[in-house]
């Protein structure tokens, strides 16, 4: 489930577009059709496809909000509005709500994480989710609260920590999506070539000291195998390919060769 | 460092903004002044103030790049503008670039989780660590990544997987501040309020089940003891306060004085 591009055209129509069932994105009173828009984008990015719009201040669905979505036209297609928050929940089983910690409310609050491997949970234990995000400047109101189970809030810098609705949809969507992503988290990556053998790193080695032999740079006696030591560990450090071995044969008997000649030159 | 709002007004004056080094963002040929004001604000959300700009294409600093930012002005004054990437990097010891997996070439790729740890190590150690990001549409171009010492790619959506500039910003930023954070992934927020003894609880049963005895609901003694554990584990799982007991015990008497007055109606 490994996705480049992090910028360039949305779609790309060659890989599968995720369609697994995921948490259910509500949005509360959203005030510009374009941030429904590019929260559909952030969703589609993290394979959500299931929207929900209570009470949007402009015309919804909206030809801004598709041109927002940057090519994401299949979640705001499949979207369903309603009238409050109670209609919108109704048929969910867990109910998730994005805000601030609050001042005057007893209440379970989890990170962007812990939902996310909640949420994984719940849904294949065959319940349905759903996460509830307020307007753009005031965040959800105090009555909408207690229609959750769980808060979320996101650790981030106490200065400064708004976030706008698209990149608070992005943010849960993400750990969402990374929740059950299996990409190593570091790999060379090879495409089509192999790894060189040892034998064919040692037979680098082994020309490269001659030459370094021949040419007069490890001429002291003493120190000769601690540098032979040195220069192998910069190489094996590289992980060369089969074809980095050659070119690098290459470029020591051209540099050899170039030595030779400069040498007669100067004779 | 737990940070709430995730919408409202940008700057909380009263709370600190955080200011421990971090990656160098570096954006490389941004199109549009407003992306690096919303680039910038997705810095500061996750702490980090240190932008370089190379060949914007608006000039910049710019009025509609301070606009974007939401109030993330700090980050637009301090930031530096180049005219090549190898002159963005020079003072840096180690560079990551975010793009897509890369076709023809060998080289290391990191989840941005797998990243933000590294860099973590990398900065404590007294390293300087830098972050490419590519022009919206074109990405990073293909010599500029022989130039990162890492690839960045972030697991997403195969089909849809392009985010806009501030997102992937978002998304480096928001590992890199997890990556340090201590919030519990998990907490019951109590505000002033402290949790029920166990005696003030234990009270509470006895007192709500005397009146279930009383009202009759309690009348079947097979099943009472099951039924008395069933109860109990409703308020049990609710993890009650001092004062929401206080509150369950109002309710208990109402309704029963209630049923009693009832019953004197009914007679």
């Amino acid at each position: 489930m490994y996705a480049p591009p992090m910028s360039g055209s949305g779609t790309d129509s060659t890989r599968p577009l995720a369609t697994e069932p995921g948490p259910v994105i509500i949005l509360v009173e959203p005030q510009l059709a374009e941030n429904i828009g590019t929260a559909a984008r952030a969703m589609l990015n993290c394979a959500l496809t299931e929207l929900r719009v209570v009470r949007p201040r402009d015309l919804f669905p909206n030809p801004r909000a598709y041109s927002a979505s940057s090519g994401a036209d299949i979640v705001i297609d499949r979207a369903r509005q309603f009238r409050t928050v109670p209609e919108a929940i109704a048929d969910l089983h867990r109910v998730y709500a994005t805000t601030a910690r609050p001042r005057h409310m007893i209440k379970p609050l989890v990170t962007p994480r812990q939902a996310a491997a909640e949420m994984r949970a719940q849904i294949a234990a065959g319940e349905r989710v759903g996460v509830l995000f307020g307007p753009e400047r005031a965040g959800l109101e105090n009555d909408d609260l207690p229609l959750a189970d769980t808060l979320i809030g996101v650790p981030l810098n106490p200065g400064f920590s708004s976030l706008n609705l698209a990149q608070a949809v992005l943010i849960i969507g993400y750990e969402w999506y990374q929740a059950a992503d299996t990409t190593p988290p570091r790999e060379l990556v090879m495409n089509d070539t192999r790894p060189a053998t040892k034998e064919e790193l040692l037979n680098f080695f082994a020309h490269l000291e001659r030459e370094c032999d021949e040419s007069g740079f490890l001429r002291n006696a003493e120190k000769r195998p601690s540098m032979v030591r040195n220069i192998r560990n910069i190489f094996q450090r590289a992980a060369l390919t089969h074809q980095e071995i050659q070119t690098l044969h290459g470029i020591v008997k051209d540099l050899a060769n170039k030595r030779v000649h400069g040498k007669h030159r100067r004779d």
